[in-house]
């Protein structure tokens, strides 16, 4: 059976394209034009049904993504399916499920059974958890088992994949020439790059590309390639291992698009602001248009508690330049796991960045929505702001709590308010 | 007595400039040179001691300012007074009363006597609402009575005021060629143009610009020339109305310095995220490097119980591309008088914004402060980390909630933290 890719190489225009075009107001050929040659990408299982497909890539919407799942700490199933609830009603694309608790492949198994939208997963945890329970040591794990856990994820219905394949000998053997404040944050590729450390074998994701690609193109998984190597801290922020990291995942990404796999690119991280436009514009080099989704990033690192809006800043400005796909950020990251509040916030602030960006990007709907907002502005309509608004729930309560005595103003500005006197100004005359 | 700026024209390096040199590292001649041409303001009248004085501009950190104020519906000068004391002590550099409630001439003096950093006025509320008192009608209001307000303000201590000096008849009939979405937004904007619309007066902060200037200088207070032309919508963003005020703002500014009144001008607004460069741009051309103080700016109107997150991306961009003094938004905007929490929510997000364009202005003790972080992120210091954090208690408080098994990594990652991985490899090597 042929991939989204090939058939939209073949001049079709499969139907996932055709629901795509149909939300987002794009020519359905130009999407599966762009599916072809590799720059938009669908997330969706051939075993699984998703309730709601994206695309991710331009001229698409930016799309974000929430991640989910449980810890060594922290093993309820029925939080995370909680938050999968909050993340998907508050706006989220995508989930991705990260847990790394003992039972993971049970929590993964409810995730996709009530999620609507995509679902990533990084296969290395399992893959690793596996090992443990099995030799008592991670390092006991073999590539043909990390195979075995692809494939057993793939036929689950998991939509996309994060691969560490540019955590290569080469590029760790980089990292220690070129030391970093932080070294590797990644969790998966700290993993990997241990399990290479002890076994002195390379990383199975890069000697074993063929096998995943294989993989893929049966269940036409989407690759989205990690950045094991990505910055943790402003101080790392594209240096070289970043980058040489980043052009060995643009020729495997370009060799996936060849097997008509697709694929898109994880990005950093923690970058300052100023460096955030020249990554963007590597990764489109290096990667030939491939779709960038990126962690955060964030603008700095003293945010901790507020970490989603450092990354909300730094996704936006991505998004404008170029980025196509946001990770949410939570006020809990560097400090626990997030709770159902923290995901909200987390979502909340990525569909500004998101928007923003859309906005940057001259997206006509997007416009379309701060035209609607401004216009019940203008009229004082405070039930059509709140409907206008990315959380009504939120904006109906904050009014609620805060009557004004003219029922048509706000407690900021009462009778002062500049709409009611320009309003009242133009009736006049 | 001459004024701040005649002070270092004549070469001297007065005492709060000093004191502003070693704050932040700067040498003290380089901020004298910059606080005579005009691209470096530090308000601060001679009729009060500000406590924790602050220099605004390059190559000074970007500095935040947050609003309280009553209005006609909220007149709890304690309540006031509360959120100044948690303004201030989550990082507010200045703070500026916009209080239109009935008694606001008590919530000011109440301001004045308990802030420690410069406050900041926009005088012509008062004129107003004592009009409305004396004659019924704000109409009724005359020039020589806003100056007398001016007066006594400056007499009371106030250290900065915003004067919407470019509202002016020339101006408000472009806004009537060129229509916009959303009008005139701006408080004080919409009360000067009604009143010179019902009088067929110039704007008295236009015409008495000069006497403004007198009352300026021997007070030595600030004037930060408001934008009454500000877009309210990001569909409004950039238009001729507002460019012919900034130009007629920058021509004022120039006429300040010259007459040794330091000054500095007031910023939109509602603006999407891919005009910011150009909007600070042409505000450090015409107005020949003033101080820059935008308001937001805003990267999207559909954001309202969040704007503070919309907020913080537009302040950070724009800070980086030389904005160099921020005004808080808080969640509250467009939706109510923000109450405690809100006013700690806008600090925040806006200390973040500071901070991140701080990074990318390439300020030293800035980095400073995420390199510490991140060195007690390595060594997972959790104490220290919560002491690098812009909110340390939040940190702290997010900390105790969720603790892991093992006491050195946190509830995300468990024993799968890359940092602890790291550390372990690197021991065992």
């Amino acid at each position: 059976m042929k991939t989204l890719i090939e058939q939209c190489r073949d001049g079709k225009i499969p139907r996932p394209v055709r629901q795509i075009a149909a939300g987002e107001g794009v020519a359905a050929a130009a999407i599966a034009a762009a599916v072809a040659r590799g720059t938009i990408v669908v997330p969706a299982n051939r075993k699984r049904t998703v309730a709601r497909l994206c695309g991710i890539g331009a001229p698409l919407r930016v799309k974000i993504n929430a991640n989910l799942g449980t810890s060594p700490d922290c093993e309820d199933d029925a939080a995370e399916l909680s938050k999968l609830k909050i993340a998907v009603a508050c706006g989220a694309d995508t989930i991705m499920d990260l847990s790394v608790g003992k039972d993971l492949a049970r929590t993964r198994s409810a995730v996709l059974k009530h999620s609507p939208v995509p679902v990533g997963t990084v296969p290395i945890y399992e893959a690793f958890i596996r090992a443990e329970k099995k030799y008592g040591d991670s390092a006991g794990m073999t590539p043909p088992e990390v195979l075995a856990v692809l494939e057993e994820q793939a036929e689950a219905g998991v939509d996309f994949f994060t691969i560490h394949c540019g955590v290569t000998r080469k590029n760790t053997a980089l990292l220690r020439r070129h030391p970093r404040f932080l070294g590797m944050v990644s969790r998966g590729g700290a993993l990997l790059a241990r399990w290479m450390q002890r076994t002195g074998q390379e990383n199975p994701f890069f000697s074993r590309f063929d096998d995943i690609l294989r993989i893929a193109r049966r269940y036409d998984i989407v690759l989205s390639l990690g950045d094991g190597m990505r910055p943790g801290s402003v101080l790392d922020s594209t240096d070289r291992p970043q980058l040489a990291e980043l052009k060995l995942l643009g020729k495997l990404a370009a060799q996936a698009v060849r097997a008509g796999v697709q694929v898109m690119i994880e990005g950093p991280g923690h970058i300052p602001l100023h460096h955030i436009r020249r990554n963007i514009a590597l990764q489109k080099k290096y990667c030939r248009g491939a779709p960038f989704y990126v962690l955060g990033p964030l603008v700095t690192d003293i945010a901790a508690g507020y970490d989603h809006i450092a990354a909300a800043i730094g996704s936006c400005v991505a998004g404008m330049y170029g980025a196509d796909f946001l990770c949410f950020v939570t006020p809990a990251e560097h400090i626990r796991l997030p709770d159902e509040e923290d995901i909200k916030l987390g979502v909340i602030a990525s569909k500004i960045a998101a928007h923003g960006a859309d906005l940057a990007r001259r997206n006509e709907r997007a416009w379309e929505q701060d035209r609607r907002m401004s216009a019940a502005r203008k009229v004082r309509d405070w039930p059509a702001q709140a409907a206008c608004a990315l959380d009504p729930e939120k904006f109906a309560a904050m009014r609620r709590q805060s009557r004004p005595q003219l029922d048509d103003v706000c407690t900021m500005c009462g009778k002062y308010c500049s709409m009611k006197m320009q309003g009242e100004d133009s009736e006049r005359a």
